[in-house]
């Protein structure tokens, strides 16, 4: 029998304390963003995962050296606070990813120091909060993350996010979105950075109960699932090796040697 | 100096000659789509190009052996007679891309015979026809094929194409469309196929005057010039080789070789 | 509790049954390549497969509608008789990959007509058969096709593949080899095409006893395990849908339609 | 007439300069490494390139904002003073490239500050310093940066460099090297970032002379021409966009809207 997938969801824990979004958060996330994110792995994964949460107020903002080593999958939520996440954590983070941790991104978090360094572009976008209807479109129908949805995913509310969204071309494309107002992104991306897996996914904001949609919960329980590392992986970072001895004794052949 | 593109435009050139759409295929076009997609590469390339025509009426489609061999880029429009096209000046074309020949397929043609074939795949789609408005939008900044054209380009109406389009991930994407249904599509798309360029983009519908579009002209116009081989390129199919010579005298150092 | 993946090791079984090879092939091979091929995946799947072989011999080479459509990973060795493989047989296991069967190639089956149907391109290559050692060198480590094998994978005596290897770029470069006489070749690659996953593998030629290896009976036992689809995948091959219903009742704003 | 490219040469600057390596440096590169390229570059392309140089001993390492405001194509060197490499000259030329400047990575530069930062991973490989000969394959026949050169290249001494090279799938596999060791590497690749072309290239160690060498002149030759901006380029970095205005007034067709 498999052990079960270590996850740790991560939140930023800022809108659901803040003067202006408390009673809205409260609403809709009484349990905050992370704790409906854990909640919605727990449900569609049961057994297959052990689920815990961490958040940016807390020590070493809840991520010790211990809780890494001891996670398989990190999903990132942030937003207001980006620029307050201590550099020592995303290098650690950065380096339990290249070393075989998969990694969820989430919605605003594409501005999250992790992501901007695992990606090493701007990865800015254009966006607008207008409670759109978002249309989340599957074009890689056998993908594991995208089993299971309904094609399109309808989210009645939502900000929009829209291109040019300046990321690398993704490994796999697995959703583009449109909204009402006719914007098209780029909302559900997959890159292989060292031995992590990383995925993109922009649906939700903390204005809109986004996270509780069935089909989101879906896409990101499929994706723990993708992410997880192989059995095998020993999440040694990749690091330079002086080979010390050839596997040939070879030598070029006479008449090439003058090329 | 550099001599010029040697550019064939082939049209199906069915709908131009048909009762059920002579008239309206008249007004939209009076020298046929081939006729249009020719006088706008030539309008915006000048002498960087030399635009020929030829259809699918013409003995072997209008694409014997010689104009191949003079033909650098290649546009391909068809829509109603794919069927009827004759299985040797496919693999005819097929060869001169695979040689490093530009191809340039276009909207109905995702289902011709030579696309197929490139492919790999059933190059199917979902599209429904009720004047809709397109919008295109660059996800390639920088690229080529992107440069000079509005962000989205506008097209006032036009069929329909959304997801799931059936094909291989594409090398680059450069455009995305929403319609005001609220669907997407990969509608600029590049792969590399042997040694030659293959760029899809969809719009262009014969019962719409988008070749007349200003910035689809200009994306037709940048994507000859990205699709023209290399001057090196001497347009041999890749073919099996016997290497009958080593580069090296190697042998497997002593203690490899029980492994 | 999850079923057996269902597969079907097919072989050419040509050089097992010619006077030339016969001999040879019985020493290193009894049970055919299809059979050793065969032996490998349940030696190291046990339940979680259910392996069967058919060969081109049988009546409809062994690949009837029956057995493709309980077939969950196909994996094809053939070399000598490409050209008389049934074209209804290679279109029948092509709708089946793009519906969703993972595909194994293996060695010469470059030259089969499914990997050329489905790769688009001559799938040439450059060759040399002398009995050269070959490294097969693992380039992305956490892959899990890549799992479980020495770095690199060290096989005494192989037929040199080298480049130009004329394919689409692949979508996961995983292996890469070398040989005693300095050549290099993309040995492991995947593609993605409709629903279906494609693995190619270079090692394992008639001439040497390549597939009682350890580790190339690990990468093809991993590969199958890569290969099988989604337990919800329904094998339909993508087809052209007419989207009746527009999912929004947009239209473009005022200013907008006269671009 | 097109003007011509700014190529600025970046060197290190330091082998030249030590006690060490003086005496060799000066023998096989008299006017430094960055000398010797930007000599190759002059003498390939002639009119169609202004080339200069900048070395790490300047102020600003030579980089200053005005000279990389007018510099469209940079190419690096360095090994042994990367740590130096001010962090403020980096995101200078971090910020460049995402606005489309060319960036051609030499050699020891994949644990360069400026390409870790682009890449996002450690950038780590295997190597070896035993003056082995360097066979320098092309896989990509018909791209611009692979055209005029032999197939392969034979370096007759250099440096191995091997796998695992810790890096993002690279967006176009160029080359790939084999040693007469065995090993095999990665060695010509690229990547777009932002609006910026990234192109990798591994031969060319500061202890032989490969930059003398006929066919890598040519790569680099090459690559400056590839690596080139679009005249259309701003750069522009990208940025965070707050769009107002919708492009369509949409809304959900009622059936969808309790999806």
């Amino acid at each position: 029998m498999t052990s079960p997938i270590r996850v740790t969801v991560w939140g930023e824990n800022f809108h659901e304390n803040t003067d202006r979004d408390r009673a809205g958060m409260a609403e809709r996330y009484p349990d905050g963003m992370h704790g409906a994110i854990a909640d919605g792995l727990t449900e569609l994964l049961g057994d297959a995962v052990d689920v815990r949460t961490a958040t940016q107020d807390q020590l070493e903002h809840g991520l010790s050296e211990d809780l890494l080593d001891n996670t398989d999958v990190l999903t990132w939520w942030g937003h207001a606070t980006h620029a307050s996440v201590d550099d020592a954590v995303v290098e650690r983070v950065h380096r339990r990813v290249l070393g075989g941790m998969g990694l969820l991104v989430l919605h605003s978090a594409h501005f999250s120091k992790i992501f901007i360094k695992l990606m090493g572009t701007t990865c800015s976008l254009a966006w607008r909060n207008d409670a759109e209807t978002e249309l989340v479109w599957n074009v890689s129908p056998s993908h594991p993350i995208s089993q299971g949805v309904p094609q399109p995913i309808v989210i009645d509310e939502q900000e929009m996010y829209g291109e040019y969204f300046d990321i690398p071309q993704p490994d796999e494309q697995i959703f583009l979105s449109t909204f009402t107002g006719g914007e098209v992104f780029r909302s559900g991306c997959t890159w292989r950075r060292g031995k992590g897996r990383v995925f993109y996914f922009s649906p939700g904001d903390q204005e809109y109960p986004v996270y509780h949609h069935p089909a989101i919960k879906r896409v990101l329980a499929n994706a723990v699932l993708w992410a997880a590392p192989q059995p095998s992986i020993d999440f040694a970072t990749p690091a330079v090796v002086n080979e010390p001895a050839p596997r040939f004794e070879g030598q070029l052949v006479a008449e090439e040697a003058s090329a």
